[in-house]
């Protein structure tokens, strides 16, 4: 199976995690393509005409988006079970944590894009909301760092570590361990784990 | 449980159209909560900081979003593989394009709140590149378009019909069924089901 991959794509990374964690990275075929909100690209295109990564193509030719299909998928090949609990409240628990953690890297990407804007169209008022939601989303994920840190590692840890790891590269104004100790403690423990170190995203 | 619901949201259209499909719909109370991308709402920010409908509050408490999660959850409630194939490759099938009917509606919601910015703030470079992409992916849903027919009502049909009928509701201009007859005759299909009829949306 071939996959549309970048190296600073968080919804990418999380698949990568996924993939070491299940021992599946030697049967994916990465493809190197860049995508950019207004920059539509021919390659990516041709299989997810939403012009967005991850993209997973496999031999028969079946396209497999987002990254919470393709994990999902992943974690079948490999068994099931494995980061997706497959009955009972630990998969909704799990699941919805996972939306949480999707939901703060998708407004993270558009606010990044908004702020790279030429600046007389950059909306302060879309800033200021996506500052207000960010915040709120962490406190959360604060409270609930010790359920976390409990929980086996799954769909919703690699979400929400992922998010964080994402504003460590592209968002340290927004200080997110600043009064979160239980989410830091917890964040330490996921960027130890080897699938998270192999994911390392470096800037150019 | 309790849904906090507007009726003019395309993901919580989804939600509703699955709860008729199921008979849940009196075990679920509706909460009617606004929301808009610049305004934040603390009603429904106390449960969800991501400040988005669907979000679903169970009777213990447990939160469970977007969209896709509530369904799946609903989908078990009513007992399971009703609009979610449980195995094989069928669930990767209509997954995948529940993806992409997810996926062409954020396009479109973050359109629509762009084209609302003050005149000087929005960005036709942004625009230019939602067209590219939702004409390429409805083109792609018109190829589906007799496998799409040929499936049973699911997941994957509630998404992409909800994404073309909120393409009529807020962007006639796009023209979704210019030279798709195939997928227009399967939304003429989709729009006649008495649960999509049951959940019709009307401007103000």
């Amino acid at each position: 199976m071939r996959l549309h991959w970048s190296p600073k794509s968080p919804f990418v990374r999380k698949v990568m995690i996924a993939a070491h964690e299940l021992n599946l990275t030697d049967r994916i075929e990465l493809m190197r393509n860049m995508v950019a909100l207004t920059k539509p690209n021919p390659v990516i295109m041709a299989d997810n005409p939403l012009n967005k990564i991850p993209t997973l193509v496999l031999a028969d030719g079946t396209v497999l988006t987002d990254s919470r299909v393709i994990i999902e998928y992943l974690d079948a090949l490999a068994g099931g079970d494995r980061l997706f609990p497959v009955t009972g409240p630990e998969r909704w628990v799990s699941l919805a944590r996972q939306a949480q953690g999707d939901g703060l890297l998708d407004l993270l990407i558009i606010w990044r894009n908004e702020r790279e804007k030429p600046v007389a169209q950059v909306s302060h008022a879309w800033i200021d909301a996506f500052e207000i939601k960010a915040q709120a989303t962490l406190d959360r994920f604060e409270t609930s760092a010790p359920a976390l840190a409990a929980s086996r590692f799954d769909v919703g840890q690699i979400a929400i570590g992922c998010a964080l790891s994402y504003l460590d590269f592209r968002f340290d104004a927004v200080g997110w361990r600043r009064g979160r100790p239980a989410l830091e403690a917890w964040h330490d423990g996921f960027t130890a784990r080897a699938s998270v170190r192999a994911t390392e995203v470096t800037d150019d």
